[in-house]
């Protein structure tokens, strides 16, 4: 028999210890989430493998695990010789999957539709130290408001969850959402020079600024065959540039030939009202230099970092015309995904791991030799513990009972009963 | 494009109402379970192709979902022409999987160690009515405890568990464990003259009493080519026999010979015991009918039925040996695994579906017209509304204002506030 111990490649084994943190951080995710009036929902991991390959996942499409096609359609795409031998994938995030929800479920649904999704997701990348085949992801949407209410009550509920699940820890003493608009990455590189069709390779060239530097994006813009006056003017905005309260100022210098009118105010609105929602210790900031990666996004876009690290812990942003190219009909749509995996990643980190059972804990010990109505006292005696809230175990007393305790111990057991 | 709006064939989209009613269930569960010291744990999706085609699992390794090899394997599978396009399988249930956790992990886990997983597996059945190919499993175990409080424990937390999910349902007034042993099913075969090599033959048959009776039985008994007069002193056993309390007098007539010393003592003990864990409304009554359709249980066996109707809810039993044909080392094992989707589908089919928000809930709807400063005061009073635990919307105020309210109205919400 080839038996396998070690889980598949690149996928983990869950011990309770990592159980309890995961439970606890998703019963605040739930919570903080429930109380803005999001819906948890669910899709089946499997997506028909056309839905996954729609040039809607970008490199993700190139990670699926395809599931093999069964019966008698395998012995026919074998017999036929061609590449089809999948009719389904495991899907790689949960926005493909809840596009076609809302083309599927939008009937049953209410409108506006803010949704919640916690979900595994799977990709098969060579997996670096910290990532994984299977991970979990959590994302929430609102779809089917167009106005900018959709953005605020995102970061608020966003930037809250947060604030509860790392209070306590000084080392993470606040978070900074940071706020921009595609609409406005757009309108400074069409300033600088750029053609409409050339903003979005600009774009992936600017994004990665933070792991390259200006001047190897400048490079890269070059190479790629961009005028060197365009690339230089193009720059100079985003090297002089910082955070900043409000981006009126900012889009002062964009043209309403390049601006649509009414994006500054809009972003400036989000600003000033995310404010009223957001905890203490957090920052929300117009962010001229914030690129999200996906081509989809179409208005304003937002991304959360931890204070003193910088480096992001959820992102998103509207994305209007997305779940239109799957379901036919434009649905305006705004989301957010959180770094779940990176979240609990950290709490470990800083020993923010709940290791033992907690509450009252009693173990009873019971001696193989107890006769029969002394085993039914104490089990009575069990029941009625249990049903004033404690954990309570009843076990087989162990030859070495020092170390049977102290392993109880260890799993957070407090009291003990040794039945002879 | 290629897009489908519905979920894969047997699969299902949840719905919000689905998830609450999901949630409600997986969170008394957890609880009931967690009283008990049980312990949450979680494997991949995703097993080695070998561990799932290992013969551990029956029938179910004929619907399995394999995952295709990716890249250069693939090509070298293809190739060859060999059969091995896949490397991966998705798990159809969660015993196979705690085998190889178990295996991998034991040094980290304690002893005895009370599992508890929840968790989809998937089955390419040919879905039937109320049947999935995704589907919620909960499996709960206790290894390495070789004495009857793991199946005390077990009866005990799973009977507490069902009444409290059922309670308040007139028409489920209660349920009835059914327990019975694995040898003395053997004991009852050897004595009426089956050789010890066709037992499990005999079982598989028994099992069908049910479904085609037992003129059914001794049909395809006798086909099996079985002697008559051994299958009629066979049958004659069960056709006269009824649950009762205790089995010290079924088994009164089982010589030693045919049933291991202290079998009918030991279940005795575990009826005797179990009725002072469960509450009022569970019955724990010996059933030697009780056959468990898997071939791997080698001691006690239950199945707990709901009372009125008949059919099982839940089922288990001892299987001292299997861990071992995985991990190499034997290691003593009970376990419970609980008909998740059949409890849903009874408490839906009872209206006990928990269909709209819960708690106090208020919708802010906002007109667009709204100047910033009043906007952002409502947003304030939404954070400090949600402070206190209410669940509160803001959304923007739709034309048809009392179209808006019913579907509010409809979601749960029952507080309404218009800013304008």
């Amino acid at each position: 028999m080839s038996f396998t111990k070690t889980p598949v490649k690149g996928m983990c084994d869950m011990l309770p210890s990592d159980m309890r943190l995961r439970e606890r951080v998703l019963g605040m995710i739930k919570k903080a989430y429930g109380a803005f009036g999001f819906l948890q929902i669910e899709t089946p991991v499997m997506e028909h493998i056309g839905n996954l390959t729609s040039r809607q996942g970008g490199d993700n499409e190139k990670l699926i695990f395809k599931v093999l096609k069964r019966g008698a359609e395998l012995a026919r795409a074998l017999e036929s010789g061609s590449g089809a031998l999948a009719d389904n994938g495991l899907r790689y995030d949960l926005t493909v999957p809840l596009a076609r929800y809302y083309a599927n479920n939008r009937e049953a649904l209410p409108s506006p539709f803010k949704a919640l999704q916690i979900g595994n997701v799977w990709r098969a990348d060579n997996p670096q130290k910290g990532r994984f085949r299977q991970f979990t992801q959590c994302d929430i949407d609102i779809l089917g408001d167009p106005s900018n209410l959709a953005e605020i009550e995102l970061i608020g509920a966003t930037a809250g969850m947060l604030a509860a699940i790392f209070e306590g820890i000084p080392e993470i003493p606040g978070f900074t959402v940071h706020v921009n608009d595609r609409r406005i990455l757009a309108a400074t590189a069409l300033a600088a020079g750029f053609r409409e069709e050339d903003i979005g390779s600009a774009l992936i060239s600017l994004d990665k600024a933070d792991k390259i530097g200006y001047d190897g994006v400048r490079a890269e813009l070059l190479a790629n065959g961009f005028a060197e006056e365009a690339v230089d003017r193009y720059l100079a905005v985003y090297r002089g540039t910082a955070p900043t309260d409000f981006c009126r100022d900012y889009c002062a210098a964009l043209s309403p030939e390049v601006l649509p009118d009414g994006t500054a105010a809009n972003l400036d609105d989000i600003l000033a009202c995310a404010r009223q929602l957001v905890p203490a210790g957090v920052s929300v900031v117009f962010d001229p230099t914030l690129v999200r990666g996906m081509g989809y996004y179409t208005g304003p876009i937002f991304e959360v970092t931890v204070d003193g690290y910088g480096f992001a812990i959820a992102g998103g942003g509207r994305y209007d015309k997305m779940i239109g190219r799957f379901s036919g009909q434009d649905v305006p749509a705004t989301g957010f995904s959180i770094g779940f995996e990176r979240i609990v990643t950290i709490l470990r980190d800083h020993e923010k791991t709940p290791t033992a059972i907690e509450g009252e804990t009693v173990a009873i010990l019971v001696d193989a030799a107890v006769p029969q109505e002394r085993k039914m006292e104490v089990l009575r005696r069990a029941r009625d513990l249990r049903a004033t809230g404690a954990t309570v175990v009843v076990q087989p007393m162990q030859k070495n009972l020092r170390r049977q305790i102290e392993a109880l111990e260890h799993e957070g057991f407090r009291k003990f009963e040794k039945i002879r």
